[in-house]
């Protein structure tokens, strides 16, 4: 079956929108309305005729035929790709972009000393697990609420948009109350009741692939957060399972290519969580800006050896501020900015938080 | 880190359990109390001249030694294995059972027709999905709240229990209250919360391997049921994704035979979601009693072409009813029987219930 | 492209296909001559109005449309099977066969120790590997050419018929002169001038499926065996590579069941290779016989902690025995029964060989 | 068990190695010698009390310790990276390299056309199979000796050195008389007497990955390179098999990282037959090249639609030189350059070959 989607500007109005649903009525049969953030979306059956024009109803913007299951994730709806705003930043316009930040808050102290070190090497966001989905029910599962506050609290002190994981749907309210951008980990990509509840939320949403899950079931769960009205979303490749065990998971650049063909949503990468081995994440991060990436996503930690999550894979504060350095200058090489955020004043920061 | 678990007899009380906790405080230092099923579990650190034994307190039926993350689910906690029973159906016993009905529960005509059918050959439960969590959100979901009421309908017809997926941590105590057994769907099998709740809800759990999860990562799922006292688990293997795409998915059968001899909980096969190819069903059902699996769990459909969800995997009830014939014979050939539930009258259901 | 193929009855002449290539040449186009073992075959282009049929040629047994590549393992022109001989065996009649062995010939001693306790079990040949190809260099690659003598001594000592793999080309001509059966290597399913070799050379032929091969892919290399005339061959699955890492690799039963339907060709498991660990040799051996496989292919060693070779996946010969005994049991209950050779003379083995 | 390698300047003569044999054979037992292209090598058992030093014996430039098997690939042995020459062509050097041409040569005129587009476009080789290992043996197998013939050919007309896959033992010595590189396909990674032949030659080896294989697998049939005197060795990346299907395979970037880490040798990129898909050849040379590439092999062909074996993944040669130009620029952002041979004269080739 193909269904014509009609993308209209933001301008236009609901009663507008009604009038192009009783005017294709008769020509097409019933439409439905969707939103794709500020632009009103008409989806509606293909007519064999073509679809009727009218002079007294809005031009839409757009107006793209597409075969099977309808997909606001489709890249012809918005060719010029989608912007996310997360708190300050902005991904998507080009530039190249760096979250970054412990993969579980352990302490204030873990916290501020990480968040500093990060800040002052550019990134535009902090990660920060508070709350762990675990394999075994006996492992540390975060410091939950409280490590929330903590993130708070060290976006105070440094100014980085925070980014954290969202476990439940229960959750969803008080963890948006707090957090700059949702992130929704690997093993809940197909949480459908969490995206569906991470979608209302009007957040971004960082959604990351399962490790199990092809490109398709990634943008179908893409799917679920836009069919909320919801188009800050930001996908984020993270590494399949492979049987090569040399690293923890095989990071698929390809992906990042294919998303990125395929969709207008931005596309992350996280380096960390894939290789397992902090010293591939050097060279994944510089591939990554290289394929197209519009950000990436970086376990630091200022004692790795001590972590309580994962520690393994994390980097080193003077390694990430190499890495750094070499990322702005294949950007540039590319004809590409890195991304940035309004900097605190970085000795004040360092009199507060000494390293 | 090696821990000591003792397993002790039912009937042993709290009281009992406090006074074992008290009297090897000094000697092994702080442990914590669990249940498995019927039977108190202590776990307390191993000490290095052994646990001290006490003549006043009840001897524990097993004392073992488990390095790393304690599991609840290690065989050596039950060598002789667990029972579970749904409704009046009894898993784990050495019989070969059948769980089967349609994928998806769709009208109250094709439920009860497949369930009828299936009732004849001899199956222990009827399954049927109300929710269905699926790839995309615009293709059907369920029949959701009434699809559950007619699964409760069906089984009052057919004296099969019924087990049911949920997907939802809001809906556990509603589905529980209907639903003789409950799934746990691959794509939610790391979807922590949704594991906890079940586990609460005291009610027997059919809990699906993830499709890119490995063995032991499905162990660490059980472990969140059966860390909240709940030991009515069933393992359900339903193939994983590899490279090889002339089956939807590879069923792990080795993967069987390793849940088998690692860990005490009875295992399924749902060979019909693994496969995708109704002619592949009845070879892959009978390598999985031959490999070892206490229960298989079976997509039919009276009509497969009209089936709103996955029919082209589903089997013809009459090709059903040759595959139960076989596996009657197989489980003979291996001294096993097939599980059997009480009958209702069977002139009486084809009167009601005509196919 | 459509073709038609006519598979015509052994005793037709090569006149009587000359004449049909004839008679064919205007109606359908140039025709070309194969073998599938004794029956000759033709392929010609499919017409639009049908093949014309003559009186005074013999008639097809069988005259099927294929689309796309021809292939001569397609079940279609051999629906009831091919019968493939090894020595006295006979595999592909419905019996369950099992080739034992070590993974290695090592010594004399080993080899005949091991091949008198499988004979005693009652299997129809003896595996062994003369040539050995490791991963590295530096590894022990097999006795070579006296392994091959070996092989040779012990197959006269226990009347069991040898299969052996084969490396190379150039050795194709001088292992056939000495084994009943060649085998390709998983390695090199795709090694193009050695299955030409193995094909040309009229010996039965098992050919291993790749670890990281399709079965497309699988059945494509049968082809270029088949191609030379030599209609002997036996696919034998033996495991492939996924992200499970609790077996060496992942024994895809399913594949068994698609081989069997697709092509006409026996097919053989190996689920030593494939598990890497004795503890999982029964169950997946049951498992395989319960699919539908034709024969099996075990590693048996008796001293497998001494072996040069994969010791660890091997099993012990009172294993082995329990294993043989569980296999006749659900054979019969298939309705199947144990494939045999003649027996030498227990005792006088036994006396000759004491283990 | 522990080994020492003692790596020594080119200088050092046969006797002064056979003098250190003596020399150590007290100490720490019987050596064996290698040579990794100039360097004379000793492998000897480590001993306890260190490796005796003698004044009057040529100083060792290196002395590794390796733990299990002999690694003569292993980067320890020469941090500094080794250098491999193809004709006029330098690889190893820290450039950019590129390979490029027809994935098989069909015609002169197809060969000389696109030979001509890429050597304008600054490769420094011309690819090009005259022998295709295909997985039907119905399907076009490549114009063999004729193929290599119009190889040799084209170089003499571009001045582009020659990299051509050999399939059998048997052909490299006349392959080797005509190409300047030998290419070992995927699916002969693991064919060892393929790979005793290549190593023997002498001639530079591009080595790919098998699709099914691991790193350490990949390093291990490096390993039987080197293991004959051949230090010539480029290891080459081309994707392996996943369950991800929207790409032929999976380029596996991580491991361009890690081969560079764990082995001395320079490592190539096949974007064209990991992706399967023109549109995705560009990003992936990228981040080939961020990754640390040291050189890429990519399928171009004039006319893809008319290709006879894998036309749909070449890029036309328009599209390749808009490759080029970016590959360039963000080489200098990494402070590389691209990798250049001595230019024929264009004019004259133009005017000789128009495209």
């Amino acid at each position: 079956m193909v269904d014509k989607v009609l993308v209209f500007d933001p301008a236009v109005t609901d009663e507008q929108i009604q009038a192009w649903q009783h005017h294709l009525k008769l020509t097409n049969g019933r439409s439905t309305t969707r939103r794709l953030g500020p632009n009103p979306v008409l989806v509606v059956p293909a007519a064999p005729q073509g679809t009727a024009v009218s002079d007294q109803l809005p031009v839409p913007l757009r107006e793209i035929a597409l075969t099977g299951e309808i997909r606001l994730s489709d890249r012809s709806l918005r060719p010029e790709g989608t912007i996310v705003r997360i708190g300050p930043a902005i991904i998507g316009d080009g530039a190249v972009n760096v979250f970054a930040g412990p993969c579980a808050v352990e302490t204030w102290e873990q916290l501020i000393a990480t968040a500093t070190a990060v800040a002052q090497c550019g990134v535009i966001g902090l990660r920060g697990g508070a709350f762990k989905p675990r394999t075994s029910p006996y492992s540390f599962q975060g410091l939950q609420w409280a490590g929330l506050d903590l993130l708070a609290k060290a976006r105070e002190r440094t100014g980085l948009p925070v980014l954290t994981e969202v476990v439940e749907p229960d959750h969803v309210g008080r963890v948006a109350a707090t957090a700059d951008a949702l992130q929704i980990g690997a093993r809940n990509m197909q949480n459908f009741s969490l995206l569906t509840a991470a979608g209302k939320s009007g957040k971004p949403v960082v959604l990351k692939r399962g490790f199990g899950a092809t490109i398709d079931e990634t943008l179908g769960a893409a799917e679920y957060l836009l069919n909320q009205g919801n188009d800050q979303v930001i996908i984020c490749e993270r590494g399949i399972r492979t049987f090569e065990n040399a690293t923890r998971f095989t990071l698929d650049l390809s992906a990042v290519a294919v998303f990125k063909q395929r969709s207008h949503l931005p596309v992350m990468v996280d380096p960390s969580h894939a290789a397992g081995i902090p010293a591939l994440i050097e060279p994944l991060s510089l591939a990554a800006a290289a394929v197209g990436a519009d950000a990436l996503l970086i376990d630091v930690h200022v004692r790795p050896e001590q972590a309580l999550c994962d520690g393994k894979q994390a980097m080193l504060p003077r390694d990430f501020a190499t890495l750094m350095g070499k990322l702005e200058v294949l950007a540039m090489g590319a004809g590409r900015k890195m991304g940035s955020v309004p900097q605190p004043d970085v000795e004040e920061l360092m009199a507060q938080n000494p390293v």
